[in-house]
């Protein structure tokens, strides 16, 4: 790749950057647009009548978004969309901190000494490869390679010391979000699972019976949590049917026979009438079958926060399989679907999700392999001789090995998220938050494994999987990643700038409003398409440019002005998007950063342990001596950051939690939050269908998770709700096809 | 090697174990030698004049000891020894169970199937190879391979399920050693550590204030710990001596330095009389100085033991460096001089540690890379070509094959232990157990890898360690273990049998008793020699003859014979030591078990993949089928019992403690109890050498100090004390030079 096709490119993808961005700030004036860009507004029904703008200005570009989500302040965002979305900002600011100082070393520094490292004849600047730009243009025993050398340092402590004042400030914000969340009732619930099973009592009498032993002075009341899945419902569907029918041929085989063919025309119809808790019990004995539909699990309430979290961090029973106590998620965070799962299954499991997600992410290898071979085109003229032809013209090339891999690429990552999310879900977290996470971090391992080491060494490694030893990982990276940059480059412009603006303008959503306004005619202006923020597709893609520039930085420093313009485009987008878009249903406190943090020291580490290949290829021993005390510093540093502030995400400190309670006890407040919390954690109201079709959003669960674009891509609800999300993940995609459409027209 | 040499080997060995056990049986009869193998009796007082038997009687070797160690229940070990040492005993019970039945399959299975796999002729017995009876005497493609996946499928079931109900017993026993032991001070008793360092106050009143804040209700009082290291003790009295004669040379030059020098001889003598709190401070304020002395560490004491616990296990501060909450270790089991190491340190100390001790393990390849050379006679001779005249006599050949490898490797072995306590010490643990326990991690890995490991790949592993892959490692120690069978077969008789009876005999104790009785001529008869039992060396031991006989059970069935005899063997003697000989001075309440288990595990596991490997080798596939889910099964099994059991290791139960207290207040014995609490756990009385010479054993750190046999080996004690556990470490080398200068003689 030379450096006119990164200049094409990059104009291609610049193009498509502004003009989406132009389109954006066009469609979102329209009031017909309001519950595609506005839908945080609309639900939190602060919704104000916007002033009407002339027709004229309705219709010219304005930069007039970029200002409101650059003026808007953090104390605002967290307001208003609570801390996760403050601490995913922070990640963007860390980036944008980390590459200015990365570009200014790098740009001034180790780009001459690469541009000028052989004493080779260079091309004219359009046609030089950019390789000349990368190190492998510096020479074998190079005695400038102490610039690389003091690029790496640089670079590494002001990651490290930017690391650690943000994981310091996103603590203190955690704990002041804590202090600050005084009516939560999370704090003052533990969920008990793997409730024993006694012979005579139900669960329920059971749980009762425990805390009021044990924890007599600080016991409030309990609540049990009820099978609800959808197996569970048709079992036990079944089962009635069975036990009606049974009844009906054993006492009075004509009367109710009769009453099934008129009354009900079909047993099923009937029982989910008798099934609900509501309305009237026709058959069996309602006590009994509420019993029966008890889980093992049950929410405990607490009269002070200490004594829950005291409750849920000791081991309870003497059985480590028995009384299992967590403290309890926030109401609208619980995966009430999961509650039900038996303790017992749950290490289970894990390890079929880990062995399932290991196997999906091997299996994968063969998509990638794919993208490989068209970045290497004699290798696919050669497997494919009739492509020759065809191969050999320029605009065919540039678009093979430019476009095509990144596209190809992110057609087959648009199915990762869902799987992982999809298998989250199997391992069975109390949360939406923890799945949430879950997800992340699988998604996450993903796309590092597939997308940068498969990618990088896919070469040698699919073939040479046998006689790969850990002592030439870095010899192999070293070797490998200066060719990739190119590869890099072009997904950084399409994945990252191209991405983002199809992200702001949620081509998707757009379409489907217009066809329902024009086609279907629906008047209602109701959202129906509120997204949650999607974490775990969105920090992964950061922190994989992350990673890509930290490698990418002193090997071929080129790549670090465009992820720095993808930075600060998406430090804009993400802030209209959180502060105009996704509303916030739950929030786990900033439980994202250890794992940003834990990514970008394995980016840092990753980053150095190839510099040391690329210097032990170079032959300059000095360098490689300098870079072993950096790489043991930055692993110290990290334990020390695991050491210092990592249980303060994990568990709650005794000392936050009292000062809490006696401030409730000394304002009297304590006797109303008691009241709020027996109502908190409400599962019949919130999973049956036909009760009540309350229209209030946060409280019902069902059009809740309608909304939630990770239940829309698991596939778990009815196919015609799913247009949004679904598609969505194909939006830039489809974007992409269109403008090769529209390229080839001309 | 052939079976004549196996069987000159065994001769020997059985030899030597039965003339030393016949010695031990009549010099254990001495009245002389009753500070030799009945210090235990000495010690607890209960010391009764034997009845004096007649002259003839006390020099005819007679199994009285066998039956009194096999007639006492394990209800009275648990009586006399505590729970550790039931533990220790059932591990030899569980290695005894299960490799009857292993011998069993393999000797009437495995066995003949391995001697008639080739139709080759055989030799006569004696001059047959060992590895006639190993699997590689099986043809490839055998369809007789079935017996030993077989044997396999039986021995790993039989090892699972006497694991499983190894655990469950063991766990068992634990709460109830838990529910038993009510007086127990450290229950009640939480050590805090980091504790914060304000301006104004001591630490002791930060102490305070901190706990009568959070912790009002029942929090009864705590103790400071004092800074009392070797250095910290130089350096306060160099302070103090640089501000006495600072005073000296300012108030009054004449009249002190006067006192100085008639009174007091040298400075320091005087200054360890001002250190003692008992005695009369003369220079400084008391208040001060103690104030200066405290470390940021102190035990608090709680009303109930579930406050302790509560304590202990809820995070108390958001920082997580500061006040840092454990419970207490038992007061004899408290390791005083590594209280005051401050908190932020141990993570650096932990993790140089680590680093040490894999340098450590690595520096050792060169002497055992020495005795692999001496396995391989051959390759001796190549490389010192003098030796060949003397290597071709065959009774040196039999001895440098069969003996000197053992016996070189277990002289560097020896020196391993004491290396690894000290290592233990450096890293901070706060009890001794807890001090032993990670020894006996650390001598566990080393030993794994260095005598099995290294000595089974060394041919292969150290000159080609860049070309070793995962996937070939089954493969290489298939091909490597059986030829290695050999070996671990003089391993198990020298060191496994042999090394039991000098056990037994305590050669060390016994001639250093008997100069004390004649050259030294000392009258007094109390023990100075009490030794608590060394785990840390002993119980790797037995697990590394448990991974030998996994391991070579289906390769080479011939060593389990000799194994089970040494177990029985092991048990009786260790029964013997642990009744007459060894003190028990803490309790770590069976914590030794999960290691137990998991390095079990390993070793079945390992022996399914080495299974794997060989099945490979003899192009079995069906037998290679059949193996993996038994693996995955295995692996399956120890999850689980890591989630049901292992929690109970580390975290003492609420319903358990709240038992506990509830019935001590019942009782009216809470007030006594916390009478004791209050003098549980007092440091000044414990280190300070002069202030009072006490004869209780147990109340006494420093007597008790010499006598723990890690502390001598550290060298940490006056060398003329260190005789008995230092040379002790060398009782079996010993041994063996003397029984060489035997043999010559004839």
């Amino acid at each position: 790749m030379d450096v006119a096709a990164l200049l094409t490119s990059a104009g291609i993808n610049i193009a498509i950057t502004v003009v989406l961005l132009s389109l954006y700030s066009i469609l979102r004036k329209q009031p017909s647009n309001l519950n595609v860009y506005f839908t945080r507004r609309l639900v939190s029904s602060r919704r104000t009548k916007r002033k009407g703008s002339s027709c004229f200005e309705r219709f010219v570009p304005s930069p007039s978004w970029i200002l409101k989500a650059w003026e808007t302040t953090e104390d605002e965002i967290l307001a208003l969309a609570g801390m996760d979305a403050v601490v995913f900002l922070k990640i963007i600011v860390f980036s944008i901190r980390i590459f200015c100082i990365a570009s200014v070393v790098c740009l001034f520094l180790v780009l001459p000494v690469n541009y000028f490292g052989k004493q080779m004849v260079h091309k004219q600047i359009p046609s030089e490869s950019l390789e000349v730009f990368s190190i492998a243009n510096v020479r074998e025993g190079s005695e400038w390679l102490w610039s690389h050398c003091f690029a790496l340092y640089i670079i590494s402590c002001a990651a490290c010391a930017l690391l650690y004042f943000e994981y310091k400030s996103i603590t203190k914000m955690r704990l002041e979000h804590i202090t600050g969340s005084l009516r939560s009732p999370n704090y003052f619930t533990v969920l008990v699972r793997a409730i024993p099973l006694a012979s005579e009592e139900s669960y329920s009498d059971s749980v009762g019976k425990y805390f009021m032993n044990y924890y007599a002075s600080c016991y409030l009341a309990h609540q049990m949590v009820y099978r609800s899945g959808t197996v569970q419902k048709l079992m036990s569907d079944a089962e009635k049917m069975y036990r009606v029918l049974k009844n009906v041929t054993a006492e009075q085989p004509k009367l109710i026979s009769c009453r099934l063919c008129c009354g009900a025309p079909n047993s099923f119809k009937m029982l989910k009438e008798a099934d609900s808790v509501n309305g009237n019990i026709r058959y069996g004995d309602l006590d009994r079958d509420t019993r029966e539909k008890e889980s093992a699990a049950a929410f405990v309430f607490f009269k002070t926060r200490y004594a829950a979290i005291v409750a849920a961090e000791v081991l309870q029973s003497a059985n480590p399989m028995l009384w299992v106590t967590d403290l309890a998620p926030e109401p609208h965070d619980v995966l009430w679907s999961n509650l039900w799962i038996p303790y017992r299954q749950l290490w289970i499991r894990k390890i079929t999700i880990l062995l399932a997600s290991l196997a999906f992410m091997f299996v994968f290898l063969a998509p990638v392999t794919l993208v490989q071979g068209l970045t290497h085109l004699d290798q696919l003229s050669h497997a494919f001789p009739f492509l020759r032809g065809i191969l050999k013209q320029n605009f065919v090339n540039q678009l093979v090995t430019g476009y095509l891999p990144s596209v190809v690429l992110m057609l087959f990552l648009y199915t990762v998220p869902p799987t992982m999310m999809l298998f989250s879900k199997v391992e069975g977290p109390i949360s939406r938050s923890g799945r949430k996470k879950s997800a992340c971090i699988k998604v996450l391992y993903f796309t590092i494994w597939n997308v940068f080491f498969v990618n990088v060494l896919s070469g040698s490694i699919i073939g040479q999987l046998s006689v790969f030893t850990v002592r030439q990982i870095p010899r192999k990276l070293a070797e490998a990643v200066p060719l990739q940059a190119g590869f890099f480059m072009t997904y950084v412009l399409t994945s990252g700038w191209a991405g983002l603006s199809c992200e702001i303008v949620q081509p998707v959503a757009l379409i489907w409003n217009f066809m329902k306004k024009i086609i279907i005619r629906t008047k209602e202006d109701t959202s129906d398409c509120t997204l949650s923020f999607p974490y775990h597709t969105e920090v992964p893609k950061l922190l994989l440019f992350g990673l890509i520039g930290f490698i990418c930085s002193i090997l071929s420093p080129l790549i670090l002005p465009l992820l720095l313009i993808y930075f600060v485009l998406a430090y804009l987008v993400y802030r209209n998007q959180i502060i105009n878009v996704y509303i916030t249903k739950y929030e786990s406190g900033g439980r994202i950063w250890p794992i940003v943090h834990n990514t970008t020291i394995f980016s840092v580490v990753m980053m150095q342990i190839i510099a040391l290949g690329v210097f032990g290829l170079k032959r300059s021993p000095v360098a490689s001596g300098f870079t072993i005390p950096l790489l043991i510093g930055t692993l110290l540093f990290n334990e020390y950051c695991r050491q210092r502030f990592s249980p303060a995400f994990q568990k709650v400190a005794a000392e936050i939690v009292i000062d809490m309670d006696r401030r409730d006890e000394r304002n009297g407040t304590m006797e109303e939050i008691y009241q709020e919390l027996m109502s908190a954690y409400c599962q019949l109201k919130l999973t049956s269908k036909d009760s009540n079709k309350s229209t209030d959003v946060s409280h019902h669960e069902d059009r809740d998770c309608i909304r939630d674009p990770e239940a829309l891509k698991q596939g778990l609800i009815h196919p015609m709700l799913k247009y949004s999300p679904y598609l969505e993940s194909n939006k830039v995609t489809l974007s992409y096809l269109c403008f090769f459409i529209f390229q080839n027209w001309n």
